[in-house]
């Protein structure tokens, strides 16, 4: 190895989430998307897309008769919705979902060819095109979910059915794919099986599937690229629609180069986060040096330079993808949910073999403000992409900004992010801490509690967090192995003074890689207070992101704000921020329990005797008024009208040269 | 006649244009536009898209076997080519350029079919699907054209060969089309038969045409809709490219509701403006003054609520077409050389019927900003997009920005852009001046001389202005009939100050409809003084411009400027302009002769020690510099790089309420 595993995270059944805020996204999931989604896949949602997905198992499994329906990926959503079930089972047994669970298994089971293949798509579609079009196919896409759902499964119930359904897969898979004579020397056109398979190497300990993890995300991008050549032997024309197409994007699915060279964020945003995960994945399993090299260059590409302040990433809907560095135009943003998602996998492996805070502060931004913002409060309505602006005339009216919806959607035909977000938050648990056999890393402020092995013993911790409203967190030892332990403690990139109290007593620990170790020999009813400063904060984008010049944004804790119609009026656009006279926060309890709202001085054009015209050479007079702001999450669970994160300043101060953070 | 018609045109030949700043142009499109183009049409530009429109009429004329090449219109670019040409001949006859145009067409009156029938694309391709394809095909479109080109060259030669050729494929046309029965009661996709067959009708005098083009205008929109029917016709699937389409987007081509009834600029920009000039035309010739009234809705429609700065209309790339009022962003933009090439058309046309010199205002806007913009000094590069802002990294790399060009292209596959241009500034003469039997108005002011036939006789004057550097005009009488004349001049939109002398001695007029009306009986040698104050002007957009809030344009009598890279260095997005400190005039020969630019204050926001972030809680230190604009029609002829119009400007000044203007 040469790369240094810093910890490992903590097995789900170990941390168990209690927390104000928290607890009631994962509850929404658990009692409501979970059971939602179940009919969504069963075509019972009135007014909705169907899905076909249950009906097309059925018809794999020869129990119906029928078409095939829906996207040729369709059966990732059984397989998220399996894994997220997983998850939810792990923290709150139920035995009818489980016995769902298990009938779903029971036909996918049956739907498995005897070769152990595994695609309703191409079983009752287009059986005799199966492995032609691994660019636009997905095959190994839908296999690398399946594989995610049945580690899941058996990670939370020990039964072994899908397991080996998912092995039989791989196995098969195996013997198809490889730089070895007779195999397609070739790669999924979406990258999921490389994550999946060193899941199913970690699940099984079978090195087999971990090689071939390691073998697609090497042949990716090597020459004669692979998809160049599939194209070629399809005469130019698509797999998919049956139509000409033109010469393949090699960027669009990150195989324009091989991976270990690559370092900047190209393409659709999903598939890249997925790659890097994997990467990160192989990296710590193999002590790939190298590897991690890129991942982490592959990192800063993305947050340092293509990210947006919500932590959503794709600047364009054409491809769902990176554009380039600092291009981030906020009304014609992409941001899609599942993006975020894979980002969030992504920082989760990186924090484990290269400590440093950024990565969880990523993650926690991508979760406090897309994540969360990406479901509605029912529970039944999604974003699939997350805006920064919304005016929904031009929304609707203007085919450029046509992508973004002003209201949250009951369901998608291709409804990648509702199952991407229950899965994750069925499995936030996992995110909060890590370790390694003397140090525990809080990575996350949530409530809870965690039983975590080290070296000595099991150390039991309690996490009370008053997170995002204050910055208020208590860890209390339930119990502690007599050995002195570290405790590290993730000092949020937001926060500007904090302090630790231990027993009640103040106590200053120098930070390192944006933690801070804390290391004794803790006893039970030790109390560590940690009080994390949650200032409003004015935030301004880098001079060089064109779209926010003279523009700011607010942040308090972990929370990005924005400005809606419902509190602000029609046109957010003629308001311009005062920056200098200070805003308040207020509690808006109609909007949340404990919710926090911003508000402070604003300017706002006045439309005077414009008339009907549209220039002229002279300003417009302006009015002081007072802007409310509220936390992104929560936009777009009112009437529809405008909404914006990133708003005007009053720019005749000129700035003071800054303090050094 | 309902509707009072103010003014006639003045015909080409009897405006002889000679302008220091104009004919630099004119002449450039003679001397370099008209042959490079006649080398495309032939396939002889190197590295440019072949057009094959020659080859494709060689082809139909049974010269040479092949396939049809280009576009299904490309037909068109010959016509507009041809109507040039004969605008040129007028002014300046060129017995070999004649020659040439004879040729071509004895080769159209060749290719035409028995019937009268003349589009090579079908002809040659699809002679079976002869007028299926309304929606897509253009058949009419490319008639139209055909007929202008005939109309322009028989009335610059008196030579009737191509006009005979468009008598026969009109009147084929009208036993085709119609409301009898046996007829198709249809029309086309994209309007440009109806002004053409307003052209013809005046031509000949056959009140057919008129007729005809009435039909095909009142036809539009009506219940059942014909592009409705003619897709179920097609099972739903397109003439064009024989896949399946969804039900026809109505509004795209301005069939969504009879013409009369439609108050808001939708759809495609150029159909849209080709149809309203259409109405125009038609509102004149019938005195139908509920078609005026149409036509005035849409006008303001268009200029009060739906028009970029520049002159510029058509907010999407996505079916080049208007999107929503007050929908104008600037990196988005669409704004098509040819789209503003008829909003000429049709502001030329409204102002003899409903004097206004908000239509010479529009007309004067586009001509010296995007009409001059789109071609580059070289006369050999065409925009057929014109960006508000360029940033060259994200106009390659986002999709949502690579319609916009940062430089110029030699050609393009589908050219409606350059030969509109061309036939347009070979017929600026046209658009000067009009009159009726005691009035003579001047709308633009370019120089050289005109006669104009009055009531009591000829007028003849000449022009002498120093626009666009300077707001300097004089007015010689050459000779005038006894009888006293009104000469209204136009008062421009942006000027705030004026004065008037006759021969040496100030006189003031009252404006009506934007115009002064000087009465007299005018003796050879009388001199006309007009002074047009040309201060600079910080142009504020309306606050329901969501895209321009907290930004000035800068512009100075006709012409509105823009910063670029060369001049202000990168990252124009990170300056502010200081709108109270005052902006100097100075001249750059090296630019052009005379040529103003505009220079003043601004901040530049400083990327001090961001490094590699995005985002942070204090803002950048600014630094004052200096900013250089250059008239926009200038921009993109030096080093590549960076352009912006709408410049954000330091907002701490408290807006004055404003004075009245």
């Amino acid at each position: 190895m040469d790369i240094n595993v810093i910890s490992r995270p903590i097995d789900l059944k170990r941390v168990k989430l209690s927390d104000p805020f928290w607890s009631q996204y994962v509850e929404l999931v658990r009692n409501t998307v979970l059971p939602y989604q179940w009919d969504a896949l069963n075509d019972r949602i009135p007014d909705a897309e169907p899905s076909h997905a249950i009906r097309n198992l059925r018809i794999a499994a020869g129990l119906e008769e029928g078409e095939f329906g829906g996207e040729r990926f369709q059966d990732t959503d059984v397989s998220k919705w399996l894994e997220a079930v997983s998850y939810s089972l792990v923290t709150h047994p139920d035995p009818e979902l489980e016995k769902t669970a298990d009938d779903v298994i029971e036909l996918i089971e049956k739907a498995q060819r005897p070769d152990g293949y595994l695609d309703t798509f191409y079983m009752i579609k287009e059986p005799e095109k199966r492995w032609t079009d691994l660019h636009e196919g997905h095959e190994l896409y839908v296999a690398g979910h399946l594989i995610e759902a049945a580690v899941a499964y058996y990670n939370a119930t020990g039964k072994r059915k899908l397991l080996n359904v998912a092995c039989r897969f791989a196995d098969y898979i195996d013997t198809v794919f490889g730089p070895e004579p007779g195999k397609i020397r070739g790669y999924d056109g979406h990258q999921e099986i490389e994550l999946a398979l060193v899941k199913l190497y970690k699940a099984t300990g079978n090195n087999k599937y971990l090689r071939l993890a390691v073998y697609f995300l090497d042949e990716r991008g090597k020459e004669p690229n692979f998809f160049v050549q599939e194209w070629k032997n399809r005469k130019g024309y698509s797999g998919w629609s049956n139509l000409p197409v033109p010469y393949p994007d090699l960027k669009y699915n990150q195989s324009h180069k091989p991976v270990r060279e690559q370092d900047t964020a190209v393409g659709h945003a999903v598939r890249a986060v997925y790659m890097y995960s994997a990467m990160a994945d192989i990296a710590r399993e193999t002590g790939d040096k190298q590897l991690l090299d890129a991942c982490k260059k592959l990192w800063r590409s993305i947050v340092r330079r293509q990210m947006y302040i919500i932590g959503g990433i794709g600047s364009t809907h054409h491809g769902e993808a990176f554009t380039a560095d600092y291009d981030l135009p906020n009304d014609t943003a992409y941001a899609e949910s599942c993006a975020s998602v894979g980002l969030i996998f992504f920082a989760h492996r990186m924090l484990q073999i290269d400590l440093d805070s950024e990565y969880a502060d990523v993650m926690e931004r991508a979760l406090y403000n897309i994540i969360l913002g990406s479901m509605s409060r029912d529970g039944k309505h999604f974003f699939y992409v997350n805006p920064l602006e919304v005016w929904p005339e031009a929304n609707i009216n203007n085919p450029d900004r046509k992508h973004v919806k002003p209201v949250r959607q009951k369901w998608f035909g291709c409804a990648c992010c509702p199952p991407n977000i229950a899965r994750l938050l069925t499995s936030l648990n996992q995110y909060i801490y890590s370790a390694n056999s003397d140090t525990v890393y809080t990575h996350l402020y949530i409530g809870g509690e965690a039983r975590i092995g080290m070296e000595n013993g099991v150390i039991k911790i309690k996490q009370e967090s008053e997170f995002p409203w204050d910055g208020k967190v208590k860890f209390s030892i339930v119990s502690a192995p007599s050995e002195p332990i570290s405790l590290a403690f993730r000092i949020p990139g937001w926060c500007r003074k904090w302090s630790l109290f231990i027993n009640g007593r103040e106590e200053t620990f120098k930070k390192k890689n944006g933690y801070i170790f804390v290391k004794r020999r803790w006893e039970t009813g030790d109390i560590i207070d940690l009080n994390f400063n949650m200032d409003i904060e004015v935030i301004y984008a880098n001079p060089k992101v064109h779209a926010n010049a003279g523009e700011i944004a607010i942040q308090r804790g972990p929370l990005v704000y924005c400005l809606e119609e419902a509190d602000n009026g029609k046109n957010l656009s003629a308001l311009s921020v005062d920056t200098e006279s200070g805003f308040k926060t207020q509690t808006d309890e109609e909007l949340m329990k404990n919710a926090i709202v911003i508000k402070g001085k604003a300017v706002r054009t006045i439309e005077d005797d414009w008339g009907d015209i549209l220039y002229r050479p002279c300003p417009s007079p302006e009015q002081e008024v007072e802007f409310k702001a509220i936390p992104y999450f929560m936009w777009g669970n009112r009437e529809p009208g405008e909404m914006m994160v990133w708003i005007r300043r009053i720019s005749g101060e000129r700035s003071r040269s800054h303090d050094t953070l």
